[in-house]
């Protein structure tokens, strides 16, 4: 895969938090579920999927949201192939999975929790602690933040995780809310050809207000590979 | 204009119904409206706004639903420095602005009943014919359908209103009928470098199940004009 458009990305980093990047993968009308399922392989091809590995293993973290990692709970790794293309960075082997979950219901007997290449770390409230099953408890990490906002989850990475790049992989609401927190720097979207068109299915970011503008997005670069289109855009919010 | 990427485009007719194209602007978020509003200029840039006039000089019909119309009352047009591209090519001067409409519940006194170019069609259900307003019906042509499906739509602009060339313009619910009925040939999108968020606004296509998939979807061209995209595909059906 070194081959990849991908495979030499770079960042400055930002200095007192980590670089945030989300990747997504669209259909032609908009949508990221399609009949309400959002999991790799879905709306993208296998090219996606490699694609969405190649971008992990340029961080230090992947994130995903409690909502998300039910419908899907895989560790959010890459394949043990690129795993010597991250130690050459200096990177861990394996990104660090993360969870961020107010409500702490989790399923213990799912990938994510069995044999998990590192612990997963738990991003939660104490109310959402108090809920997390006990095997969860130990074989995570968790982490309880009184108000896990975007900003709160990113100060506790920087200073305790060593997290200088952070990939979220959403659902919509936690990509919403990384947008209007105004932290995040990148946006990474495949547009699949496919069409969805089921009104009930989501979009990429979903909240209850009109995001905020950047001051400018940058069309950082477009690659093509069959129908599918690779998009990278920079978000200025100064 | 006649530099423009889009100004030469040229299509083989399907022979027994007109060709049939989609246009539309979507935020990075996959949203067509912002706030609500689907209108030219919410979403997409100046150039998006010629653009999209471009697009409409190669089409004899430029369609809308009651709903978009509603919102945007003007005439589905194209300004008077395209009119003569137009007569080159053997097409009147202005494309032919249809409305459909199941309820026949439009505003006569606004810019698209106002001194059209040309009178628009509305194509609507007896039920909404009756429910016309007597300016609308005597500045207007109108066609009656018991159930105005794409299909139909399609036949009677083909058999009885010269119509070789059709451009949807939205809805989301008129686009989705258009694809749910597979006689949607070609889908213009430009991809404009916003974010939108807002839960409860609009996608390119909107209906109550899942879309079929076509065949293949061809991307035929990708047009970047600094941050934004303009891509059309191709959508084989058969």
């Amino acid at each position: 895969m070194s081959e990849h458009f991908y495979s030499q990305l770079t960042w400055e980093l930002p200095g007192s938090r980590p670089l945030i990047a989300c990747n997504m993968v669209m259909s032609l009308d908009g949508k990221v579920t399609a009949g309400g399922a959002l999991k790799p392989g879905s709306l993208g091809s296998p090219f996606d999927l490699e694609t969405m590995h190649v971008i992990r293993s340029h961080f230090d973290a992947v994130l995903s949201g409690g909502q998300t990692v039910r419908q899907h709970p895989f560790y959010l790794g890459v394949p043990a192939e690129l795993e010597g293309a991250r130690r050459a960075k200096g990177l861990a082997f394996q990104p660090l999975s993360i969870v961020l979950t107010r409500s702490g219901q989790l399923q213990p007997d799912t990938p994510l929790f069995q044999n998990p290449p590192r612990p997963p770390l738990i991003i939660t409230t104490p109310e959402g602690a108090a809920s997390l099953p006990p095997e969860i408890e130990a074989s995570s990490m968790v982490e309880t933040l009184a108000e896990p906002t975007p900003a709160a989850v990113a100060q506790l990475l920087w200073e305790k995780h060593g997290v200088k790049r952070l990939l979220v992989e959403g659902g919509p609401s936690v990509n919403f809310q990384f947008m209007q927190a105004q932290i995040l720097d990148e946006l990474f979207i495949t547009l699949a050809p496919k069409l969805v068109g089921l009104r009930s299915d989501l979009t990429l970011a979903m909240g209850g207000q009109l995001l905020p503008q950047p001051r400018e997005v940058e069309l950082l670069s477009v690659h093509r590979h069959g129908q599918e289109l690779f998009l990278r855009y920079r978000l200025h919010w100064q």
